[in-house]
């Protein structure tokens, strides 16, 4: 019994979870379950746990920390009542030795004891909000993929993990920037205020026309290319570490959690909430 | 060639840091070197490392992360350029399953290749913004210690790691409360904004005169004893958790970083500040 993004977009978080857990809906998250944060997802063996998490430490804006998982245990608990990190993806990419080996539904079949999973804030979270307040999202109003390119921006390595940073690029027009600077600044757990605005080429970008990922988006007259931290970022440095196993969310098929998106924290009850 | 707070309140980062590392200076560290980020210190063995770090995450009021080492290197170069765990903090103590077993000012013949450090944001931060807003602090005025008090608030465990929520109690005048929230709020990485306001009774403290670390506060008409998250917590989880080594920052002697107390985020020298 499949469903459709049209369907879901006005149900209920519970009805959405319940489709995606049981494959009835494989498709993007974008605009499911308002208010609620959405997130990017890295599994990976106990060994590179440590390291990937001094990793998101040092590198909050491509990479803020939301949520992690005991070590065997697929139950996100501090994100859910009842969110389980095998089922509540509506699709997941598996990588082998840095290669993407396949895509899948459900993962209960290559869960394993020492796994640890890692929920990461997107960019829906102050998408949301700068649309809230006016600003237009042209990838969004124009049903695409947001572009996005690999920069001359380092990252601060951990471990095995390092490499370029991937920015995320949406046009600004030119008296909306300081707002969209600020408006986005107050999401630090969606990767903040961009990170670059102006000449592409001074983070490394030759050609804003042509994205690494994603679809490419104009520029009009008036408007500033302007530049994100992106989630992306951890994916590429999974990638380049060669991690025997790394599961993460399919682009754009987030994990939504239970909490709201204005919370001061990311943690679900828990009586220090009170 | 000991010195004094007195002489080194006016003396810059390097000088302080430089007499705190050749052990000439030994006392608190309030208000010195103005402007920088200070630390709360945990050191302990690799093995309890990923757990101490899920507990920081999720529980960011107590223990608002703000950096961790590599394994075995004493350099935290993530929060300085020159930061040496093992000698720049001017006091530590040293657990030995969970029992104080002394105190020290240099850690140099302890370290060991399997350490890991963790600092952590302390009230510092908060407190000198709340002074700069006309927002006096009783126990700063009068040289005292802040009141802290074992509350009924419990953390989000991880792994051995958890227990009560230690608090911090300051008396706000009952107009100045609502400041005094908004401004503290704007330091996620120092405890953020109060975790509670008004009778004590409710997060399970009997006496608000007796505190179980620091020094009495009064509480005078007209104020609202407001209670904040505390760097005592971890501490506390620490030696309930009875590792066989732990080393921390003697409390008030913290490590003090080289990250401006305003930085977006505590990380220096990395190519994505520019």
């Amino acid at each position: 019994m499949k469903t459709t993004h049209g369907l879901l977009k006005h149900k209920s978080l519970p009805e959405i979870r319940a489709a995606i857990r049981a494959g009835n809906y494989t498709s993007h998250t974008a605009g499911l379950g308002g208010g609620y944060l959405q997130a990017n997802l890295a599994i990976m063996p106990e060994a590179y746990a440590l390291d990937f998490m001094r990793f998101c430490q040092r590198n909050p804006k491509p990479c803020p920390l939301v949520g992690v998982s005991d070590t065997g245990n697929p139950m996100l608990t501090t994100l859910g009542h009842d969110l389980d990190l095998r089922t509540d993806v509506p699709a997941y990419n598996i990588y082998r030795d840095g290669q993407l080996s396949g895509s899948t539904t459900d993962i209960s079949d290559i869960w394993t004891d020492d796994l640890v999973g890692f929920a990461l804030g997107c960019s829906f979270t102050f998408e949301q909000a700068l649309q809230a307040e006016g600003i237009a999202m042209w990838h969004i109003d124009n049903d695409r993929t947001v572009p996005m390119f690999r920069s001359s921006i380092q990252t601060v390595p951990a471990g095995p993990f390092g490499g370029a940073m991937v920015v995320s690029m949406r046009a600004i027009p030119e008296d909306q920037l300081a707002r969209t600077i600020e408006v986005s600044g107050r999401y630090p757990l969606g990767h903040g205020a961009p990170v670059h605005w102006g000449d592409p080429a001074e983070i490394g970008i030759a050609d804003v026309t042509r994205p690494e990922w994603g679809d490419p988006a104009p520029v009009p007259p008036g408007h500033i290319p302007t530049f994100w931290a992106c989630g992306v970022t951890p994916q590429v440095a999974v990638t380049r570490a060669k991690l025997p196993l790394c599961i993460t969310h399919k682009p754009g098929h987030m994990l939504i959690t239970d909490v709201p998106d204005d919370a001061e924290f990311p943690v679900i009850s828990s009586e220090q909430n009170s």
